[in-house]
């Protein structure tokens, strides 16, 4: 067992699907949809698959879906990306992040990220012997109506060291959509600090009508030191196709395919092709999405409420945070177990997305997913109104 | 741009992909066939994608293709697999590497491995900041009917920092079997230093019939150190599917699994279904295999020497290394770069699967694969015959 991996157990996703499983809990936990994506898209995978798009796709991704990629920036935040040489398809985001923090970070640098993280940025950072400082998001409060970061804590987190700032929005799990105020404040910190940035968009088109998404790449201070990471699965409800990517500048880009091209080498052709599709798909398509999860997030909502759960309204993202503090376990993880296996819901812990340091500040939370059927939200509602 | 990629280039796979099109040459390239596996597997697929299977899969792999994996390690080698707690699959072999090296391998630990490689491996060293060992394999020679290696040269590359031996056989690409006797002796360098055994074997069913393929997992004194890496590319002629996975006993698994879920986390999963299908398909599939690529090696090594070339017959894989020395050209490089654009059929230069050390030893040869079609086998003869 080499020491990188020695404090790792397994992670919190796998955990809680399995309890999940083993308790027929209603699973609000890992964020898959119980609902599929586009048949046109999976006709287009079978086409790929029958018309024998079935050998290694070129290291850096198909072209059509680099080109599908681009066109996709172009129409959504006016990014113009090459696809030539800004764009590597990936085996899902999990390995963009990994990449981009092979490709960028040294032993002995620093990466600053917010709190809470999704756990793979630890890891990878941990994988290459850097260093993280994190920065905690902290919850609404009298005086701000959104989740929210100190900025004297950020500009504490920086230091010559620096080399990375992961930037997650629509952020995961707290659902915060960071403002173009707060990114050029980062950026201005990243440009002063010399920092790159990796920017993981992967809940792009999962955005609330009181929020806009801004893709960090198009703030002028962000342009040229951003890697933007996305991907299919969120997007599209194809989860299992594990198709991401990364965008970049020409000098990042390659830094990123170096690292890429020993990490998958490629990633699947089939779902290449039919990603292309997708990503063209007309706006009414991306519409219906965030009109599909504005409801979910209503249901839930509501539901969470009427159980008598404080729960926050996401800006984005399909997850929300409910204070648990009223209950008397000793801590959320304490509180999600008996939550999966007394009350038969399954949620996520969220003190795992955080360092040791304000591990007690994510304590007070459990996250519920709602990119479910409106079925099986009812189904978790009713039981917690009852069992809680 | 971090340093542990700064002395990578582009892959040679991608190089002489990219040039192969560019000259519209034959291309024996990179190891994907230009045909498809059986339509069963690609219906397979279909069924998962329509039958819901989109979401994503367990992080070690969906249960059903674990248990045909299993199966398959029974049939073929009497290999006992335990379905739950002996398996990871990955996004292909390469992935698997990784995962592997980022399990077991810590920071100035020492890595050995055979000359000529798979260029994942030296770059997935450099990864975590480990230091390859190299031994050169030899060609063969008045002594040696087969490729072969100095036992002396591997004793003293074994040294108390050395973590891992690399053992990939069929070996990619000088097409040699691994013996029994050769396998003993070198599980038992492996116990008396108590090294862990990565050992590759992703052309198990590409072997021909002078040979047989031995799985490392199963020789008695390296079956507790073993870790298995396969894949579906290359035995199911599907090399775009990515599909690969890991075996080994309980405690290494467990340790590369810790890496894989922060690498990609979880594979497709309609390929995973498909590959269950796979996995269970009747020996006279494998048979039939063995029967089409021993005819297609036939076909190159014949049409290579005809060409003039001194084409070594290899034992497995689908590859042949021919001697290039009498065609005056500075190295291997220079003459697969001829080769593609002059001659207009793209080889590999095997130089880049070595280190420094004993690059020269590679520059005596090109590689060429004969997993095309016999139309395809056939051009790539008649234009080195016309043209070399
Ligand atoms: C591999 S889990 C990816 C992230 C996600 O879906 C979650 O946070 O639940
Ligand atoms: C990603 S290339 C994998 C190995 C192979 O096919 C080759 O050596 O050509």
């Amino acid at each position: 067992l080499a020491q990188r991996v020695s404090r790792f157990g397994t992670t919190v996703f796998s955990e809680f699907s399995a309890l999940a499983l083993k308790h027929q809990a209603v699973n609000l936990g890992q964020g898959f949809p119980d609902f599929d994506g586009p048949d046109a898209i999976k006709e287009a995978a079978w086409k790929a698959i029958q018309g024998g798009v079935n050998q290694y796709a070129p290291g850096v991704g198909a072209r059509d879906l680099r080109v599908a990629i681009s066109e996709h920036a172009q129409r959504f935040y006016n990014h113009a990306v090459d696809p030539d040489t800004m764009v590597t398809v990936t085996s899902g985001a999990t390995e963009a992040i990994l990449d981009v923090i092979l490709g960028l970070v040294d032993p002995g640098d620093e990466v600053v990220a917010f709190e809470p993280f999704y756990d793979s940025y630890d890891a990878n950072i941990a994988f290459v012997g850097a260093t993280p400082r994190y920065v905690p998001l902290r919850p609404p409060d009298a005086g701000h109506t959104t989740w929210w970061f100190d900025r004297d804590e950020v500009r504490a987190a920086f230091s010559p060291r620096t080399r990375l700032l992961i930037l997650n929005s629509p952020h995961n799990p707290t659902g915060k959509v960071f403002t173009r105020e707060e990114l050029e404040f980062l950026g201005n910190l990243c440009a002063e600090h010399d920092v790159k940035v990796l920017a993981d968009e992967v809940y792009e088109h999962i955005v609330f009508a009181s929020s806009r998404h801004i893709r960090a790449a198009t703030v002028p201070v962000l342009a040229d030191r951003t890697v933007t990471v996305s991907s299919a699965g969120k997007s599209f409800s194809l989860t299992g196709w594990k198709i991401g990517w990364i965008i970049a500048p020409p000098p990042l880009r390659d830094a990123v395919q170096r690292a890429h091209q020993f990490v998958t080498f490629a990633t699947a052709s089939p779902f290449q092709a039919a990603m292309a599709v997708a990503m063209r798909l007309p706006d009414s398509y991306f519409q219906e999405l965030t009109a599909l999860y504005t409801a979910k997030r209503e249901r839930l909502l509501t539901g969470l409420r009427a159980a008598g759960l404080q729960a926050f309204s996401p800006e984005g993202s399909y997850f929300i945070l409910a204070d648990i503090t009223g209950y008397g376990f000793a801590d959320d993880v304490a509180f999600c177990r008996h939550l999966v296996t007394e009350v038969g819901v399954a949620g996520i812990p969220p003190s795992v997305f955080y360092g040791p340091e304000h591990r007690h500040l994510g304590q007070r939370f459990a996250r519920f997913a709602f990119c479910k059927t409106e079925g099986v939200l009812d189904e978790a509602v009713r039981r917690l109104r009852e069992k809680l």
